[in-house]
């Protein structure tokens, strides 16, 4: 991205004092922007404002920026609202879907004024909601999508980016149905299908879960976020999970029959994609994925012992690029999956042995 | 599980030197019982002879216990064979799969001899294989299905339960079909899902996936395994796989029609079945899941930080329960996402803050 200087100069009226709404205001406040709430919660706007996210009251301002922070069910309204009660305003919105909204705004607002409209969509959250859970910080180093449609001004795409380098987030721009295709990818579809297998898990006779290893925890973690959320998600991205789920419930088809015909090409084109997908995944930093390594180590259940692996590491020089706690269900002790790069695995797993660690990889 | 005094005195035939095998041989060695070894490859014999994996040859050697530990399509074969050329040992495996293979051993080697017959499945593994990745800790701590049949002698399954004992695992004891349906459900299903949802990243339009999040890396993780193991895998267990695909295609049915025809009330069944599905996951150390909260904290991607993170939670007393870091795609910072039981989570974020950290919830 070629991000220009920031140029924000405010005041910014945040529409929506929920998390992201009250993080948003809390790192343009960081950033010493004039930022003024509103809600239909006056009890939000009363903790956010306690919370130090905005010296302006709402009533009167004259917003440079509207930030429209609500639930997917009221965003095309309120996106419309703001554009018709600002004139002057540029308004951008924080919500997971972007074609949705975006047409209806334009409808109720009209195609003009639809010009100083560009939305956006910070990649952050929290299994917590509400003003309490927001931060200034929740954005650092965050992708955050930004989606100008074809009728929205240059400059209002130059404030909202501003916007996003303000609150420590890193652009990617994407136009609002490419974004809508990206998200049901990326996000929507793995949030269904998660919730599928989570969903057998609860159906399970009593005992056989004792058998859930690392996998099943990781492909099922997403499923526990909020459902009314997801709900409303899930209806405002129709056409592009629509297609993306009738590919996987012709997926399953061809499971079935591989399995029912004991076809094992057919079964290895599955398995082979998937493993092509993962790879397909950017690494760190947005470079191409990086070999990485995995070393095990036991560890004692016990504050402090993480603590003089990473010293261990760190004094060795390896950078330690992702970890995982295997908990062992029965005894006081678990293994630590360490990822490390590649080059750099035997130089850890040789310098742990040689501080008596038991490791392996 | 009441297991009584390990009485496995050796020697132990571990018939396949793989990862599995060789750890297994390792662990073994490691309590001073004579091991052989045997594997249609003399390369893999030997280089886990060279690790110190057995100390006894294969030719000759008269075992009280049998260990088969070769790919899933050879298990029932071998486990016939090691009951009838050793018409006094204990014959366990360690396959994923427990019925088939049994089905195919009783037939070949009858059910006479099948009595001294007791499956057994690990819950450990690698990405990599062979007898170089293998480790004498390889199932420290980890569970260990042993599931012996109608048929099986008592005195057979104490001496696989000794097994377990001896290579520091936690057994776990189900019937064969029970423990096929458990992993259908909790391995082989999250498994093939999840490939498909990385099957559908393989597809995505270059510039879409920048937008991926932990979760989505989450869910594929496991996709990146080995494409022929899983092939096998799959097919030994047809049966329960079927029943529980058939039953995901029904899901993905009702999620089609529940959005074509924006029925809230179905979707939102779908979604909290899922929430309810990741609870019934049993936490750590086999007890109910503990409610645990997350603490976000900023952090420098070099060397020594994650240590010094560490050291501030080991002092103030806190208990890392487990530890992810969400890489950020374009700058030289991450999110450490720690989780810790929810009543030190605030102490935690106290603490940290005055040490100077950028922490939020």
């Amino acid at each position: 991205m070629s991000d220009p200087e920031p140029r924000l100069t405010g005041p910014v009226l945040v529409v929506g004092a929920g998390l992201l709404g009250t993080s948003i205001a809390l790192a343009l406040r960081r950033a010493d922007v004039d930022v003024a709430l509103s809600d239909v919660s006056r009890e939000h706007v009363r903790i956010a404002s306690g919370l130090g996210a905005a010296n302006l009251t709402a009533a009167g301002v004259r917003p440079e920026l509207v930030v429209v922070a609500v639930p997917p069910d009221a965003l095309g309204t309120e996106i419309a609202a703001a554009l018709q009660v600002h004139p002057q305003a540029v308004v951008t919105d924080v919500g997971s879907v972007k074609t949705d909204p975006l047409l209806e705004a334009l409808e109720v607002a009209g195609e003009q004024a639809g010009g100083r409209y560009v939305g956006g969509h910070p990649m952050a959250g929290s299994e917590r909601s509400g003003p309490l859970a927001a931060s200034d910080s929740l954005f650092d180093g965050r992708p955050w999508a930004v989606t100008p449609h074809a009728g929205s001004r240059p400059e209002a795409t130059e404030l909202v980016l501003a916007l996003v380098e303000v609150c420590g987030a890193t652009a990617v721009r994407l136009g609002p149905e490419e974004h809508d295709q990206a998200v049901a990818r990326t996000s929507h579809l793995p949030h269904l299908l998660a919730a599928l297998v989570a969903g057998r898990l609860a159906d399970a006779p009593e005992g056989h879960l004792v058998l859930s290893g690392q996998g099943v925890r990781d492909v099922t973690r997403i499923a526990a976020g909020d459902p009314a959320l997801w709900q409303q998600i899930v209806l405002a991205n129709t056409t592009a999970l629509t297609a993306l789920l009738r590919d996987v419930r012709d997926d399953v088809d061809t499971l079935l029959a591989a399995i029912g015909h004991r076809d094992r090409e057919a079964l290895a084109d599955i398995l082979h994609r998937g493993v092509r997908g993962t790879a397909a995944i950017p690494g760190k930093h947005g470079g191409l994925p990086t070999p990485v390594a995995t070393v095990f180590v036991t560890l004692a259940d016990h504050p402090g012992e993480l603590a003089r692996l990473f010293a261990d590491a760190g004094e060795v020089g390896v950078n330690i690029e992702d970890l995982r706690i295997d908990h062992d269900p029965a005894r006081d002790y678990g293994l630590a999956e360490v990822s490390v790069a590649a080059s750099a695995a035997d130089h850890l797993l040789t310098s742990l042995e040689t501080r008596g660690w038991t490791v392996h990889r």
